[in-house]
């Protein structure tokens, strides 16, 4: 079979090592050729491909980033979007088998597609851990060891000025990031999407660790709103929906803490490290294992599936399963860490 | 309750998160009150105990070792050793209960002094990852990112000098270690105590690559025994066991490629890097989990069984579904990451 | 003697590994007993000390930040500041002298003591690298170590995305850490306090890189002022003294490349990260040798100085040596790094 | 022009950094071109060369290892050996100079061409840091960061098990990278090629430091020779040279400190993860700027000398300077890390 790979939405440490899974394992096992389509659904839809030789895939374990590109193309927008189109693409280019990598956006064209009659499977990426039906996706070990490390520095900034620091991490609808991160380096407070808390709270945590003689560490992910937004609105320029307006969620958590408690108050943004560079073994090895099992799947003709992560597993599940809503942080868990907020 | 906590067997990176985790969890949510045992079984058997204030934990959980020191006594041993005297200990220390925190060894003398009614629950802990009834331990997620690191290096000095690298890990009696950091770094061979591999089939996986004008890194488990082990045992001095009788099995492995292939090659002991130093986020996240989810065990009376992870879960298991045998890595996974050897 | 160490003005990684160096050296060589001042020049006019017995430096060379805490006190300052109060102070507390580690508020603060006849002597510090009569100081490596790792993380990223990618460093009024950093990661520009651009050059070296299929990185310092600051005034809200009002240099940067070169770019502050944490084994050895001469010194009654990295030799200058300006990038060393910018 | 390159000798971490910054410099600055010599001198015996236009160094500051590869070929040995033939192989590839980038070996071979007349110039590599007329080397830094990292993990070991930890590092003939690494984890004896003691008082510093509850860590330099050499010949196995006969200088230096002293004492050896893997921003920076500065002296046509470090300069000095002997460890510098053995 002649397969084509390709790699959609936000980078992502470990796309590579699904490519090279996959390539190395096809190729062995069972003699599949391999080509990629250049910046996701755009190469799909263009036809812009690259051949995937054995050799273009050496030493891509450990390295970040993806050798195909990718954007954020709907597969379905444009005049040469959609099934037919994307069809004929790869009868002209003898292409037999998609292989989708990307998250819940790129799964559900890869769905439409499968429902439409063509040869796709897909392998779940989201940095942000919010794919369903699956326990972990690569590149989320990889951005919290990223922001733990970037923690651990901070603090000792903390701890020399007696100041409370602030840390905002990726994490627009879920919290995963901040939730392991925090846990990790022990925050003192974890804010997340999925969990309103009162700035009045939050200041309250600060205050009990700061009146221990100890620098308060906060972490907060992109997408927390403040229970209080009302006020928070009122005084501070929050929008409707109690995102604040300007600078950020930990800049807007930084001031209030500050305002709230009088205690000297930093934020740092960590923003794009969090999702560049080496993988984390951790996720070189889950890359990998996907990539392999993909191709496993292709050579079966499992189309409309993906492999997933249960337990120590590899196994195979349908879209749907993965499309039906984010998997958020739940109640036991975010109480399990709240167990150490203000300690 | 006044819980008594004791880390035994061989350092591991995570034994401070878990024993933060415990404090913190237990003195703010149930008024638990905490000693620490020194040096494992020891100090239980000695009552050498040190009072666990709030304080005594801070920072703990980036920092690797265990403050509360750790030995390979057996708590059978010994005039003063068993559970009569334990029991005694506890009592005159009016210790509630204990919390053994350790791998295969210390969980069976766990299980001995639950079974003979004292107040023990378990939290499993080994680098090799060799422990039945829970997915990972912490300190395996470290120890395969520090074999990763260091093989990241190794294969630039093997690319510039054209030479194969041997790199030896950690793995006694299961080769986990090995496959995860191997398949993490692109290794071309991977050599574990579960399966059997002739060095000519290993020099075979070696030349491939070689040929192709690459450098091959082969990772070795300690306890791997080669398969050609009568031939072996003859020409270079291989135990009856079939374990190489003088410097180790990365050594042997090592002069046996390079006498076969004739390919300059050079052998890395990673030794004890593996077990120390700061945890990875994800250690410290289970390490954590695992200290909280004891102390509750604890608080409920659940004595005789040991927290363990089951996906993204920790769990109650008893004692002995962790007892029965090592978790070896099975035909399934070895498989797997053989598809990749050669290549 | 009984000797007060006092660390002034923002975190830097190594203060803890001079005042390490300095107590094991003091006390071993000299039998000099040691106090630290807490907050900086705060405790030092307060008399707020603590006993530094050899116990209390154990394990310090590694550890961020610095246990005396920090602040920016001015010991001028205030009805309790000045010579005489602090004279008081000293003889109070039976302190013989003052070892002053800090940058050059800090080392101006001692000269002016010193030259009021106080035994003062001074340790270099500052992250940017930007005092004179040293060849380097403690801290800056360890920040070019932590903004290079950052940036080779980013550029994956910015690989993937066919984007350019901006990297804010400190840098106010110098712009060693973006030399340094930016050469080692490869950055396509580098731009600095010293040294103006146009937003039209920069976007230049953006577009050849960009135009050879590569993604441009562009780092820039916190005080870089753009050439054509009056067209930027006018459109972008920069302030009149060429600063860009809003969001920071970086995000200005970020903004005029994308709207010049129509490539889509993303800035990355990194912010507190570049101060924290463990030192290199650069700074650490430096840090420590510091600490150590810096006794010697006291030892030797050389008020009025400070020790200084002279190639590998640690020698004594005078505080005024250190105080006749800021040391700058000079132009051989910008037009040396510019020969990668657009390559 | 068109200029040869060449590394040669033992991998070092920078090379690859030197051959961009002399090829992104000589082509954008002087119109030059680029060729590499395969394996060292190999490659300029055989004339075995590969071109290397400006995309082939790309992404290269950060890589370890070099693309041209490395050997330990004599330029002067074999039938096509010595500056005639050499002259010949430029000839014939119409090369008009080269650039020597390697240690001792390498850059007296080179001076020897120089001398017959051929247009060579080198660049200074010695990850030992053993090479007179300069401050640094590349290499070394990096070498002596990942020797502390490994220390700061193998010391919690010790703490954990109340064991004495040997790190056995690089350095047969100088003690550069224990020096610095010890001082930087703060080990408690650093042993050295230059300076002998005896065992006796090697393990009365780990007894001091034993005796006060903490762990002590010895860091020994492979060619470090025990000054009471003749017992230790009687009684353990050492070469008359002083050298122990098996198992390497760590590991006599642990068995002796157990036997003496009576302290469970383990052995760790760092070998190849030295001098592998991407380079510390440090030795970026320094590798680059010796890359420039290379292909400036070709171009003035300054036969016969090698650039180096002074201070923060990057200066030009003849072959003769640098081969002067090997840079030991002076007396004061050992002195100065004597100060705090046993502390």
């Amino acid at each position: 079979m002649r397969i084509g790979l390709m790699t959609s939405g936000g980078d992502c440490p470990g796309l590579n090592a699904v490519i090279r899974g996959a390539v190395l394992h096809g190729i062995k096992s069972f003699g599949h050729e391999f080509v990629g389509f250049r910046d996701g659904w755009r190469g799909v839809v263009e036809g812009d491909i690259m051949e995937l030789p054995r050799q273009s895939v050496r030493g891509l374990a450990r390295e970040g980033g993806t050798i195909l590109g990718t954007s954020r193309t709907n597969p379905f927008d444009g005049p040469h979007g959609g099934p037919e189109n994307i069809a004929k693409v790869l009868e002209s280019n003898n292409i037999d088998a998609v292989i989708a990598i990307g998250g819940e956006g790129t799964l559900a064209g890869a769905k439409r597609l499968a429902d439409a009659g063509l040869p796709v499977v897909g392998v779940p990426k989201t940095i942000d851990n919010d794919l369903q039906a699956t326990d972990y996706t690569f590149g989320f070990d990889t951005a919290v060891s990223i922001a733990t490390d970037a923690m651990d520095r901070i603090r000792t900034t903390g701890e020399s000025h007696h100041r409370c620091m602030v840390a905002e991490v990726m994490g627009r609808h879920v919290g995963w990031i901040a939730l392991h991160s925090g846990m990790a380096a022990g925050a003192h407070a974890i804010l997340i999407p999925e969990f309103r808390e009162s700035m009045e709270q939050v200041s309250e945590w600060v205050r009990e660790v700061h009146d221990r003689g100890r620098s308060p560490l906060v972490v907060v992910a992109e997408g927390f709103i403040p229970d209080d937004r009302e006020e928070a609105i009122a005084g501070k320029g929050v929008e409707a929906s109690g995102r604040p307006r300007l600078g950020g969620i930990g800049e807007f958590v930084t001031q209030e803490i500050e305002r709230i408690t009088g205690i000297e108050t930093r934020n740092t943004i960590l923003g794009h490290i969090q999702r560049g560079g080496a993988p984390t073994g951790f996720d070189r090895v889950l890359a990998t294992r996907l990539g392999i099992a993909a191709v496993t799947m292709v050579t079966d003709q499992e189309w409309g599936k993906m492999c997933a992560l249960h337990g120590t597993d590899v196994v195979r599940v349908d879209f749907s399963a993965a499309l039906d809503g984010l998997k958020a942080v739940p109640q036991d868990r975010y109480d399990e860490a709240k167990e150490l907020f203000g300690r």
